[in-house]
Order: C-alpha cells, then structure tokens, then sequence
C-alpha cells in the first residue's frame, strides 16, 4: 500500500484527489491538510466523502507528511516550493498539482507567478507530468510537476502535428474553453452562479500564465523550432471540461486521421475519436480521459483539432493518479477505469 | 422629473434599479453610492448600462442624497436605519430595499438580525411596500419598507384565501424556491457556479429571516388569528426566479378560481392564470409580474397555490419602482411595462 | 458471471445501467437491444463507453434474450409486461425499470397508465423492488419492479416516520423536485435546453403516475392505515437528481434523529445525516446513495424530511443494480462502491 | 402605425419578435400565423405575453397578409420564397428573418439549403439587412433579408480590419460559440437540457450554412479580394448569446482600438468597449447592441477580436425591428432602447 498525503485538500483539485484515492486499491490516505479547516471532518465540508473518508483536516504543522510514500500538493502555486525539499529529503516522493515546478526557466515563471522562486536546483530535477510525452522520466522521479488543465488539453491536441512536422510552428492558435470550477473554490465575485451562468466570455486575451507552460511543451516536441501560439482561454458556464479549438496551418499533405491514431495507439487516456467526428466534454466527465478529432475543413490548408478533458481529472487530479500509478509501477488504468458521467 | 438617488448600487438590487429608472420617464438619476467601489463608472462594473448611466459612483460622503426627492436603500440590512432620519428631515423620501423597516416589532427584528435597532419611531411610521395590500398608505408615505422577495411571493400566493378565511391560518406550508441571485452579489463560496450549478438543496430549514415578515404581512389579513407557517427555503440553479408552492387545508367549499381573480381584478401586476396553469419563472423574467395558479389536487381538502415572481423585479427593484409610482402619482405601470425575456 | 441483457438501451436509464455494469466484475453484458438503432454501435451514440462497451444495439427480434441470466427492461411503459412471461418461462430473471409491474391494483395501473395490462398475474407475482423495504422477496424474486424515482426519495423519507406510528397518515404531503433527465431522452419542446434551464416549474399538480406508486408503497408501512397524500413535482434546471422535501404533523413527541438512524442503521445506500443538516443532490451526483435529513422548524409539531437521491443511479439504474446484487447473491456494494461526483 | 404581420409566430424569433412589437409605440399587430397552432391564443404558448398579445395564431391561409403594411417571415428556411412575390405584388413590405434572400449566388444557396430557390429574381432585389453596411439601401427596400446570428456577430467584429485592408483576407478564423436558443425551438434530442447542459462541443466543423453568408458580406467589404474563412461553431450550455473569437494577421500596423471606434461611431447599436476589455455575453441579454473588443495579444501580428450579440436581438428579432424603423423612417432607437438583463 503506498501511504499517500494530500496537502491543501480543501479545493476542488483535493476533492477530486479524494474522491479517486479513496477506492483505490493500493493506496492508504494518510492525512489531508487544511490550515483553515483543521480538525473539521473532511465528509463534513464535502458530503460526498461520508463514507469513503474518515480523516478530519489536519494543520500543516502537525501533517508529518514525511512520514508518508507520497505527497500530493493541491495548494494555491507558491506553496510547495517551499516544503518539497523537506519531504524529499525524507524520501518521499511529490506530486505538485500547482505550477512551482512546471516551467524549467526560472526568470519566466517568476514573471508569470509574480513571485521569487524559493528552489531553482529543484525545478531542474522536477519531471513535467505528461505521461504521453514523458512516461520514463516519471516512473522513476522524485518529483513530478503535475501539468495544468489547458496545458494538458491543448498540447495533447498539437503534438501529433508539431512531432511528425506538418504545421508552421510559428502560427499556433488555441482557442479555449473552461468551465468555472478551473477558476478554483475561491469567493471571487465573478466566478458566482449569478455572474457565470447564461454567459460567456474571453478571459487573459493579454496574457495567461499556461501560455508559457504550453509553449515550453511544444517547443520539446518541436524539434527546437520556435512556437507562436496564440492563446485565448474563455469561461463557458459549465461546471467541469475544458473544450480547446486547435487551429494552424499545414505545410504538407498528410493523413491527419492515421497520423493522430498512430501517435496515441498505445496510450489508455488518449482517444482519437473516428474521422468526422465532434468530441463533447460531457463525454469525459469525470474520466481521466482526453478525447481528439482531427478536421481540415472543405479540404483546405488549416486544421482543426478538438480537443476535450475533464479539466479536474485528465487536467488536475485525474493526471496525478496516473502518474503515481507510473511511479509507483501499478498499472495505470488502477482507480481510473472509470466511464464517464453521462448525462 | 424626480430627482433620484441610489445608495448602495454595485449589488444586483442596485443594477437592477438602474435598469429600470435609466428608461423611466419621468426620473432624473442624480446619484449612485458605493464606498468600495466610489469614483469606478457605473457603466464599467455593468456594461450592460454603456450607453444609459454615465455616472460614476459616489463616495456616500460626498453624495449630498439630500438634495433628492427620492433615495432607493439597496444597502445591506442596517445601514438605512442610520440615515433615513436626516434625509426625511431634509423633506426627502425613502424607500430601503433592505429590511431595516419591514418589522414592526422591534424585539423580533433584533432578534432576527442580530442589530440593536437605530430608529424604532422610524419603523412605526414606515408603510409596507406591498402595493397590492397597502397602495393607500404608499400613496403618502415618506418611508416605504420595500418587501422581501420571497415574502412578496409567498404573501400574494395566500392573501385571498386568508382574507376570504377559508383555510387554517396555524397550518400553512410555503415551500419555496430561488435562483441564486438572490443571495447577492458577495464572494461566497456557497453560491459560486461551481457549487450552485446542477444542484439543488433546502437552505434555512431551522428559521429564515423571511419568516417572521411572512407571518407579520398574512396576520395583518387574517382578521388577527394567529399564523402558523412552516417556511422552507430552497436553492434552485438559476439566476432569477422565484417559485412558491403553498399548501394548506380548506375549511370551507369556496371556487378557488373566482377567488383569486376576483381579489386581483384590479392589480396589474398580478396575473392570476387559468384553471389548471402552472406558472413557470421565467414567464416574468425581467418583469414586474407576480403570476398565480390556485389547484386542489384530486379535489380534495388541500388547497395548492403556485406563485412565481421575479426575485429581483416584483420581489425587489420592480416593486420599489412601482411604489415610487405611487407615492409621486404617476401611472404604476410606468417604466415597468415589459415583456418578460422568454426564452 | 451473469449474462445479462438489457432491453431498450438508448434511453438515459438504458446509458446509465451501461455505465455501472461496464464495469461490474460479475456481469458479463450480452445485448443491448434497440427498435430504431439497431445496428449502431452503442459507443457511438454514447462516446462516454468507447473501450468500455463494444457492442452495437441489436434489434429486439434479433437478440436472444432468453439466453441470458437476466434481462433489465429500460424501455417505456407497456413494453416489458408484452415479453416479460416468455423470458420467466425460459428461465431468466427480469428486473423492470419502468412501471409496468409497480401497481398491485391493475384497475389503478389501468387508469394511470392508459393500457390495459397484459400479465396481472405477473404482477401478482412481482415483488417491489425497493430494498429497504423488500430485501428478503428481492433475494428470491423472478421478476422485480424497480421503483420509480419520486417514489424511492419520497418513501425513504416518510417510511420511519410511517412504521413508528408517529404522523398524521392521512395529510402528508410531498414537495419534490427532479432534473431534467427524468423526462428521458425525448425529443420533447418543453424539455430543450432553452425552455428547461433557468426557470423552474411544477407541473402535474392534479395528478401523477407516481402519486399511486408512493401510496401503495405507504400504505403498506402503515399497518393499514389510508395514506392521503398530496404531491406535487416540479422540473428544477438540472441534469440529475431529485430533491423531495416531505411534511407532515407530528401526533407524538420522538427523538426524530434516531429514530431515522435506527431505521437505517444497516443499510449501506441510505445515509441519515447529521442532526441540523441540509443534503444538497450534488452529494449523490453518480452514487447508489439516499441522503436524508429530519428536521423540525421551530419545535413546533410539523416534521420536514429532505429526501436526495440521483435520479438514474438510487432512482432507476443503480437500485435495479442494487437489486440485481441482492438477486444473485453479490455483495450489495459491488460495482456501487461509487462516490459522488463533486464539483 | 405600421400594420405588421408575422408568418411563423410559434418559434423563438417569433416569441422575440413579438416580445419587440408588442411595446413598439408605431406598430398594429395585425395577426400572427402557425399552421400547427392555429387556434391558439398567442399568449397560452407564450404566457409572458399574456395582457400584451390578445390575437390566436391564425393558419396561413386565413391570415390576409396582404393586408399588412409589413409582413416579418419567422418561418422555417424555404417557406418565405414561396410566398413573398404575392406580397410584394399586393404593396407588402416584407422582411425575411430566414434565409431565403441572403444569398445572392443561387447555386450557392441551392448547394447549402439542399432546395430549388423559387424566385431567384427577388434574390436579386432582396437588400441584405445589416444597418451598419447597407442602410441606404434598406431604407427604400421592399424585401429585406435579415442576416443570420454568426453572420451578424463575425461581419460586425470583421469588416473594420478588411475595409481598412489590414488583415491577410484569405486567412480568416472565427471561432463562434452560441447559446441553444440558435438551434429552434424544435424537438431534438441533441438539443434537449439533459444533453445540452454543462456540456460544450464544436458541430457544424465541416461546414456551416453561415460560412457562404459570412464570405459573402466580407467579400463586398473586402474591395474585391477572395476571402479565405475557418469557421467553427461551438454549441455552449447558455439560451441566448453569441461570443465570436476572431483571428487573423495583421498585414500592417494600425490603431486598432481608432480603427475600430471610428468605424462605429455613429452606429446606435455596436459598442466599441474600451481598449483591453473582454465582452460577455449577457452584457447584451434582450438587448439589440453588438459589444467589440479588438486586442493584439503580446503585441505581436494576430489580431483578435471578441464580438458578442443576442442571438435572438441584433442576430435576429431586434436587427428586424431595427430593419423596419429604417424602412418605415422612424428612429432607430424606437422599441430598441433596451437596458440588457443583467445578472
């Protein structure tokens, strides 16, 4: 049994960690920490835990994280950077649901995050949680940077492309679609039902801080060519799924369909949907699970890839599953056999 | 043209006053009050009003509200208390959207609000803002308490049968539901998207603040028997809205249908629905619109009454513009003539 | 294993059983029968099973049910009472989610369900398949009607109240509300997106098929006591769930709290919360799970009971696999070992 | 007073239409057509129209259209061609909410509707109804087609950059997203709320009946050039709204916050909104106003613009009304001055 701990569990990351560790077969749930709500039951705040979770929130300071195999963190960014080298130290391994490990150059995170980095030499060693792109590398980390939800959806849909060469690296546009619960569990007055229901909206046109993170991936898969992306997220009035619109266009012919089958054909969590098709983010609800199509309109020089997750499973929780299921050497499909809610 | 002021105008009461009064014909906007948000134009927290209020918000110290024939309250509960005295004094009017004077017993209004009240001799004087009960106190009041919304609803819904006696006053049941909009526009994780959406649950089973100016208002109809009412209050996810089911024994044989219409002939703003309807809310989305429908399932002894209003119209703004077209004379339909936003 | 077949699988109860016996360890799906889309494959009208379900939908003359061990009816009223006798004949055990087997009084059925009824003696032998109720019948039953959803939230809720003798049996009454997939998946105006989502209404006031349903599942409870009930459903914009808000007199002084947690103290899909609380349906959302809570506004002498349950999981899907567990012997939790999805 | 009449009142332009006439102080209506309705009171479909609309739907063949000074065509695709010649001929001035007339290339428009045109000579009459473009025209029109929702939204957020010859014309991309009100009020399952809600997913990727609409009007703009255009549109979980993302490269440098203000300046209903703002779609709820921001992400050479409008108002219902006051010479403004529902 691997003794895992969740730091910060209060959000819907940590729920959703929960939710998916508390029937899975190889693991023990230690502790959950909140610093706000220690000592309330964790089934209180989130009754659909009754049953499954018996723990109360604990304080930080009394977590004794290091005692555990692993360690989730679902807090805000900022936090894991400073008590990652501690747990390491002690051995255990850390999974980092936020963005402190994420992007390898530091000036570059410090700007987007708008704070200094606490420990650079670890950013080095972190490991980016893609397990379509970086399977080997994560089984045997130390600490693995779990990657965020556009991120995950917008690269999955450009790598066939960008790996095999066929699309202009310069003139990349991912327009994106999230619903709210991406925006986290915080009182923000814009994130209300009555603000963000019957409404839709663009968002960071300016500037997104999983810009960087998708360009730093793309580039990888790129061959060192320069990526232009454009990057639009929007806030659809959804509770769960992130729907990305991938546009660019094709510098040779190719057979888009074979090409996108052919790169996922061994991965369980990729599913390339039949020629045609139009993948909806219900289809993924609550299932670790990203599902692509691939389309050249009329016939054209652009290609369209749609691309859906569930931006708190493939996107966030989901993600970090699978990775300690890599780790861990379980298989991956372990607690993440699940089918989607639908309807 | 009356001279208007808003205090308090960043709240969804507030923005929805600005919707109605900037189209009113025979209203001059002279002010709207916000501390957080003062020197901000209006214009730029709602966009929806570009083009119809170019005011920026005030600082309440610089409002000089006293030069207004008329202040609207659209604060939180206890701060119209504190300067209704000084601009009644100046000779302006006042309707608070709050409840600072809804009721008239002051021993249960501490009770239930948790203030020590500032003016008790206030509340003696304020008028009720129910129009259908009260249009003749209305008419010359310088105070008018703007109803609750869920009161308004619920009240409507039982008025006829009470004042007819045809039910047990100690036995009515009001289960009712709103649309989140109603909780306000405050960052509160309970009412984020994420947490309201696609979901449904009774709120404020133990005792709602509602209840006591449920009780108040049908007393006063009941020829002094005593109220017995069991109030349960739910969440709906929806932005506006409000659906009441009322439920109480008949005592006596009595055409339900002629009843209603009869007691409502002359409002316009009620619409008792034919035999058999079942008013849905969004058929007075936007509009200042009470609609009724009386059943008695199966033909038994339990009278059913569905009442739906618009929180934030009939059950707030609407309402409040409707009693200043009372109290300055005009025609109550004016700037309140619309159409419901269906779909 | 248990082969087992489904009849009429494009339906939102037909998608739902797919989902929980996808991956059910004991069941190993046969067919999957479909009139008008036989031949299609059931992951392309459901992308949310692709790599869980391979079958295509298969025409009813086509699918052999009687090979199975047993078949669940997902079709609409008036079906499975047509097939039912030949399938017990050849041995196979049926579980029917629609209401073709629910009412013991076939002048009732008759009467609300517009048929004349195919196999009364059928229905003589059928046992209700309510498992808190019939668990022992269920246990050895051919044939078992599933309840309908209303009345699995609605008679959960007042059953201890009923068995303790402690309520006025003759004036309950039931406020409930349902998402919108309680309708099914039919091409039906009033339930598209744009006249269901962001209203609220009631409807069938003056009767609903589910209204003898609740009684006779009452009735017997009371020690023979005459049930009158008035109940009034209402379509609340949710894809899922039933939020039923229950009332009634009190005729003697109980300790309610207990009296509810000893009724199901052992039963591992009714969940009495916690003294005060206020289930909200999120916290089923998915789940093989009744949560309750009892209150009593006031102290007065009217008892409230919230009764949630999702709809297609403890309203249809997942009772009927509840029952398919009990049926063959299998630990009641498997494949039910579901927690909520929250957010 | 304009003597209107409205062929096909049953659908949701028909309801908006009628919510826009019913409070239009120089209208008559004169009758309301449905063939499947005839009989109907208006306002028991529509309930909020109760006390605004007395008239039945009337079936067509008693309808006296020509009496009418102004007949609206809410009709399904197809059906308006049929009837307009005799209307014409009769002094019928007619506005077609349809498609019928927005194409001046019958082949085009054969290829897409999949229907013989049946009097392509009034195509070439027809004056396609957007103000900002063809105001002149429309004014002296007798046939008016009014222009579809996507089309309306991407032309208003397009044509600034080509007629000022900014942007590479052959490379356009308008991403669009649309509430489930666009779809009719027809009985489709792919549209009902259990599939709709919390859900999002592109359609139409291949090609769109609006992609011919949209390069039609861009080309006129565009001085000629050949318009290259990917349109994808995306079905979003709202009932009104259309938020189009529009992307393209900018050939060179430009003011675009001038351009585009200028562009607009004297048009009453499209909102230029301040440099760096993010438009959502309810800021134009019931409201006939096109809200645009034009942003240059990073500075580089994508442009990106964010256009919203009510599908059901400026992409249908309102733009008609607007169409009319322009034909008939009243102000634009009149029944048009419309604060949106906001929240």
């Amino acid at each position: 049994m691997i003794k895992a701990g969740i730091a910060g569990g209060t959000g819907y990351t940590g729920v959703e960690l929960l939710r998916l560790l508390a029937v899975h077969p190889q693991v023990a749930l230690q502790v959950v920490t909140s610093r706000a709500d220690a000592g309330t039951p964790v089934s209180q705040m989130y009754p659909s835990l009754r049953g499954f979770v018996d723990l109360p929130f604990t304080h930080p300071d009394q977590a004794r994280l290091e005692q555990c195999d692993l360690v989730f963190f679902a807090t805000p960014n900022g936090i894991a950077m400073q008590q990652v080298r501690a747990l390491l130290d002690a051995g255990v391994r850390v999974i980092d649901l936020a963005a402190d490990f994420r992007l390898q150059d530091i000036a570059t995170w410090e700007k987007w995050y708008g704070m200094t980095h606490a420990c650079p030499d670890l950013v080095a060693e972190a490991v980016y949680g893609l397990p379509e792109v970086n399977r080997a590398q994560i089984k045997s980390a130390r600490l693995v940077a779990n990657p965020g939800c556009y991120p995950t959806a917008v690269q999955l849909g450009f790598i066939p492309l960008l790996e095999a060469g066929v699309i202009e690296p310069g003139s990349l546009i991912a327009d994106a679609k999230s619903g709210v619960s991406g925006a986290g569990r915080k009182g923000e007055i814009s994130n209300l039902f009555a603000e963000a229901a019957d409404n839709f909206k663009a968002y960071g046109v300016a500037g997104h801080r999983h810009l960087p993170e998708i360009k730093q991936g793309l580039q990888r898969v790129a061959g060192g060519k320069e990526i232009g992306l454009t990057f639009v997220p929007h806030l659809a009035p959804m509770i769960r799924g992130i729907h990305a619109t991938l546009y660019d266009r094709l510098t040779r012919e190719v057979d888009l369909q074979a090409l996108f089958e052919q790169r996922y054909a061994n991965e369980l969590f990729v599913d390339v949907m039949p020629a045609g098709s139009q993948p909806d983010t219900r289809s993924v609800r609550g299932a670790n699970c990203c599902r692509i199509a691939v389309h050249r309109p009329q016939g054209g020089d652009t290609v369209v890839v749609l691309s859906v997750i569930d931006n708190l499973v493939k996107g966030a929780a989901g993600q970090a599953v699978q990775n300690m299921n890599i780790m861990f050497g379980l298989t991956e499909l372990t607690a993440l056999n699940i089918v989607a809610l639908l309807p």
